[in-house]
Parts: C-alpha cells; structure tokens; sequence
C-alpha cells in the first residue's frame, strides 16, 4: 500500500472562479505508480471547495449561478455584521460544496466520465493563493 | 490491505431518477471479505450523482422536489445555448449533489442508519446505462 | 496500513443543530499513531450530515439560513403526508449536504485551514443522541 501526496496550487479571482484540476490530478496520480485505489482531492481553507462538472464555459457559468443562489452576495450575513470581512456568502457556499471530492483509480488512472472534470471553486471575495493538496492511496501492483 | 472493486449498472429514466443501490452494495463488501476499512461509491459521467437518504417514495419525491429548486428545468443555461443538448439543469444538479459517498465499514458491515440508504440520483434528459464503481479498501482480518 | 476507528457521541437540539466535531477528530488521529493518510467523519443516520465552515457564531447562523431555505419548514413533504413524523424537510436537508467529509493527514495533522473546522449538522425536529464514526487509515512512519 502506498500514500503518494502532492500539493497543487492556484492564483484566483473573486466570486467563484472556477478551475479545472483535472490534468494536474491526473499527473500526481501517475507520477505515484498507483495503479488500485483512491485519490483524494482537498481544499484547506473555508471559503473554497471542490466537486466536478463538464468543465466548459457553459456549465460553469451556470453552475455559478446556482451556487449564488444558494447564498447570494446582496443578503444580510451574521458573519459579516461580526468580523467585518465581507465574505459571509463565501463561507456558506464552501460548506454547502464541500471540500473534497474522491475518485477510484483503476488500472492506473482516476476513474473519471469522458464529461467530467475536478474542479476547484474558490468563492472568497478577494484574490486568493489555493493550495489543493492530491493524496493518492493504493497498490502499485496492476 | 485489499483494494477489491465491481461496477454495477442501472437502467435509468430522464429526469431525476433515484435507485437505491443499498443492497448491492452491500454484497460487493461482502465479496471483498473486508472486515475494517471503507467503500466508495462513485459515478463515472457529469449528469449523476450519488447520496443517501431514507429510500422511500415520500422522501424521494421531496428531494427530488428540492433539487429541482436548486437548477430548475425552466431556466435558461448557458450549456444549451452552446451545445444544444437541452441538459444545462442537469449538469449543474451534479456538480452540486457530488458523484460519490465514502461509508467506513466495521465487521464486515457498512456502517449506516437504519432509514439510511446510499442512492443514484440521474438527472439528465433521456435514458441512461449508468455504470457506478464500488470499491472496497481495507483489511480482511477483524 | 493502519485502520483505526472510535466513535463519538453527542446530544443535539432540534431544527440544524451544529456542533464543531474538530478538536475530537484531532485527538483520535493522534491515538491512531497515524502519520500520513486520510481521515473519514461519517454520521450514521438519514436526518444529519457532516462538512466543514469556519465555526464562529456569525457564519454557522448563516449556514443554518441557507439549508432552510434548500428545505424549508413550511413546504409540504410527502414524507410526512405518508409517515406523519413531520421531518420531511430534515431529510431532504441531509441528502443534500452529505453524511462524510474526508480530509488527508499530514505528519500526523489533519490538513485542515486555520478557519475550517469540521461540523455535525442534526436537522431532526426532536433531541437525538448522534454517533459519529472517526476512522483513519494510513501509515504510522513519517
């Protein structure tokens, strides 16, 4: 059994930039030899998160959209009327995502649709430096 | 430590379909011969997603009641304006569900509620063949 | 490989109680001698889930906004129409956010922002006693 970790890291923009991490996961898994088991894809950080989507233009505008919804930037936040910082809808947004996803990996690679991408979503409302730490856990052996 | 895996597959309808795939995986666990550790229940593709919640049909109809709120089908997305394929909605369901649930496994055992079953949710427009990998990481001995 | 489980207890309040699990995740990685692998938080149960959000007042009485407006109280739920418990909107609530978060350990630590602390949310209309099941899986040599 072997656990293989690399840490990713991304410059974003305000308000929901969202990033492909795909190529980059598929990289760390690769250079670990693993050829049976998981990879897990984490953001340190409460106001950023991870899922996976088709990572085109399209989609991505729209699941912005929902994600505002979800906790819009023109509400009233406690959080904001306490500390003052101004990213109450950021801290709401990244719990309701989550912070992580995991996929398995078989015979070598993440076991991912043709259409679906890992992607990195940071809400914060300020330009950020992400970490997003990819530990990979398996055998080497096919 | 064993790594053991099965690919189940499903039959699905359009538009939010929900399976219950409990059972299933539970035998998968029981294949393996884990006795501590975990299983991964992911879905391969963009327009699906996997969650738990009590499998029967009232629950089941009001989740797939909140969903719809969360990406309504009468929106306009940006996706179809690009590509046509009238399955905007779907997309951002998924990214937002997550494509997968990790459960730890005791005993033998998945450690779940009672009322608490793990589920596909597909959400996009036509019939599906859905595949979801189930894998099962852990030691064999109690 | 190192599988190493407790699991903690904890009284809640009705209607999306939360209650920072973090300090008590820490101490049983720190029993499990585990230094580099992975930690999974998973709540038993079809009514609560588990992620993460800075645990300060401000931001969890937003989150606690934003999940009632995913489900809110006042709709009506088919749940309770067939089964009359009246906690239709606390399951729907639960499917949504999820049961787990899983986060990778790092000589020894949780990988964790300074202000993400990992949070069980009971959204049940009644008192409960919860369970949370803490395991950790990795390697003890650094």
């Amino acid at each position: 059994m072997q656990i293989h970790r690399e840490t990713l890291e991304r410059e974003t923009a305000p308000d929901t930039d969202i990033h492909d991490l795909t190529d980059e996961v598929r990289a760390v898994i690769e250079r670990s030899g693993v050829k049976q088991g998981q990879v897990l894809v984490f953001t340190p950080g409460s106001t950023a998160g991870v899922t996976v989507i088709e990572y085109e233009s399209g989609a991505v505008a729209d699941l912005r959209r929902a994600i505002d919804r979800l906790a819009p930037t023109g509400e009233r936040y406690d959080h904001d009327a306490r500390w003052g910082d101004g990213n109450g809808y950021s801290h709401v947004r990244a719990a309701l995502l989550g912070p992580s996803i995991t996929a398995p990996i078989v015979d070598g690679r993440a076991v991912l649709g043709t259409w679906q991408q890992i992607i990195l979503c940071d809400f914060d409302n300020r330009p950020r430096t992400r970490k997003i730490v990819v530990q990979v856990m398996g055998v080497v052996v096919p």
